[in-house]
């Protein structure tokens, strides 16, 4: 989406006439005080920029993680290798679903071809990798776009169309156009009035630093909330469709996604407000069934996430202040799971369903019947 | 309570020796990182200790604007003077009721006096005011400890009993004690083993800066979490009960309290878990009834509370980082509204009862009646 009116992508290969070719991703904990592409040269990089997450976003791990594992193949193509670097790459972060599948897919392409083949052919693969996240954030944009408008038909069109999100879900998670922000993207190009309440999303605010960071540089109206007035926004009629991402969606329509969705979805519940969430097939766990969304590894991260903060400080740098007591002790959940029973929909890029096993069997029979693992 | 095991109020008058007594109060912005004492010794220090929250929770905030009026007096005892003071010192915040209750109280007692009287009464008053708070709050705290404790046995007493508090109210929100910390403190006391969960309440994070502040002085067990996290530990079993303070309850049981609550009750519903709200009966607006609760002024505050954290910096000092993109609007609101049928009861001075109009007959029903506006 648009950057200073240019079309940017958040992974990319630098520099067109590198040979080798060398990846390169937005550091996102800069934004959106600096806009800093940063090269990932190793399989170590890779990794960093996962677990530091300069990158994030489920579609986006995987993507990154497939170009790292490819860094990886060019230093050591072996088999062996190839598993041990997709055990590590798998192990930065624990919830997002898309990180596995995506390690297993290129690991399944890599596997048959030969040695010296293979570091070439994972570069391709996780390129195609890449374009298929693209053309899948397209479609699920299509579907939601849908959505969005009759909405604002439903409500008469006096007033821009109030659409509600959390975290980032946006193009910076994904390589391009994102999921929930994907349908707000061209319903605006399409020129609907549109207005996102952006909630901050502690306690790292991608929602303040990167969601209004997106919006802004692509001219969509917006206003950041702390996440604590989801509820007063809902119960006011300030809010027309809540939508957001998922790190992993379970085969029955439990969303697993940044902590507080949850909130979001049982207040949007309460007040009658229909909640979305978009959700690419790559994030689904076809593993997971009826009731076993508990299964799902909620990551904790460390406590100095919400300790400190991190932002502009007095003098134009980057810096952090700490906001808690120096004796208490903090927990700090990455994520909830909203229950499939308080889901409006799923929007994928087969279309929408119902938050549900039958739902999603409509559009995805096979992946669910297990007669195929992935498409 | 305590800091640094020294029983400590919120607000006292300074150098008992002094005559005439000049009040003084924490200032609440320096917490957690600094306990500063500062004088009130004019009518406008007060209000600008109220407007810029040095001083912040309902029943606090009447308690220092009655000694604001006695400021006032102090300089003019005349009738209008005391009249202009009370309309300057309401005009300070809006949501709270306890403000204009306490304001309404002090110019009633002081205007059948003679005017040379009126200021040495006036200090008398508002002394008896503090006090009549502390009472108010020990009587909450009695209350509310019978609660916990018949959930600790109901719970079979296999871990601490779980506590869920949003915001501050504690002994810094009132004088001492506090509302929904006053069960907590006493349950303490009494040996009964308890964890706080502290959320940390954006924007202005009283929870992580001053709950989290008051539970480590008085060596209470907790734990600050991000405010999104509150869905999680519900759904998760981590959570036994939440408690909350109010800044403005109707005569229906409508809560409205610090901008998040209703995420909170709304999600603790959906978990089965109970939801109390601590109500001093100088916080109910007994002339809001059902379905009256959208009367109450929510108030919106400055846009820099969002887009800038104040915290400690690398070098020790309190400061401030910017946490939005420069181009991003920002909505502050102050409060919202728990509607009645989301509260398992109102903890009282008098009492506990159901969060309804027939509830607060049986322990108020004279203030119901509107025979007498307060007591």
């Amino acid at each position: 989406m648009l950057v200073h009116g240019r079309e940017t992508r958040s992974i990319r290969l630098a520099d067109a006439g590198d040979a080798p070719p060398v990846p390169e991703v937005i550091d996102q904990t800069k934004l959106p005080h600096e806009l800093r592409f940063v090269r990932l040269e190793t399989l170590s990089d890779t990794e960093r920029a996962i677990r530091e997450m300069w990158v994030r976003g489920a579609p986006l791990i995987g993507v990154t993680a497939a170009f790292g594992l490819a860094l990886g193949a060019r230093t050591d193509p072996s088999g062996e290798a190839l598993e041990e670097a997709a055990r590590r790459l798998s192990a930065t972060r624990p919830t997002a679903i898309d990180l596995p599948w995506a390690l297993q897919n290129m690991v399944d392409a890599l596997r048959p071809l030969p040695s010296e083949g293979r570091a070439a052919a994972a570069f391709a693969h996780a390129a195609e990798l890449a374009e298929a996240s693209v053309e899948t954030c397209r479609s699920i944009g299509r579907e939601g776009e849908a959505i969005l408008t009759a909405l604002a038909s439903a409500g008469g069109g006096s007033r821009a169309l109030q659409i509600l999100t959390h975290c980032n879900a946006g193009w910076l998670a994904t390589v391009d156009w994102g999921t929930a922000l994907a349908p707000v993207y061209r319903a605006h190009r399409a020129g609907l009035p549109v207005h996102v309440w952006v909630s901050e999303t502690r306690p790292r605010n991608q929602g303040s630093s990167i969601t209004a960071w997106e919006l802004a540089s692509e001219g969509v109206p917006h206003t950041v909330v702390p996440d604590n007035a989801s509820g007063h926004l809902l119960q006011t009629g300030r809010v027309d469709v809540v939508v957001v991402g998922t790190d992993r969606t379970t085969a029955s329509g439990d969303v697993c996604n940044k902590i507080g969705t949850y909130l979001k979805a049982v207040s949007a519940r309460d007040c009658g407000v229909p909640f979305y969430a978009a959700v690419p097939s790559s994030s689904i766990d076809w593993n997971l069934g009826e009731g076993e969304a508990a299964e799902i590894p909620i990551e904790e991260r460390d406590a100095s996430e919400v300790s400190e903060v991190r932002g502009l400080g007095p003098e134009g740098q980057i810096t952090s202040v700490r906001i808690t007591p120096a004796g208490s002790p903090v927990a700090n959940f990455g994520f909830d799971v909203t229950p499939a029973r308080l889901v409006t929909g799923l929007i994928t890029e087969r279309g929408v369903c119902t938050a549900s096993r039958d739902g999603l069997a409509v559009l995805f029979p096979r992946e669910l019947a297990g007669e195929e693992a992935r498409e």
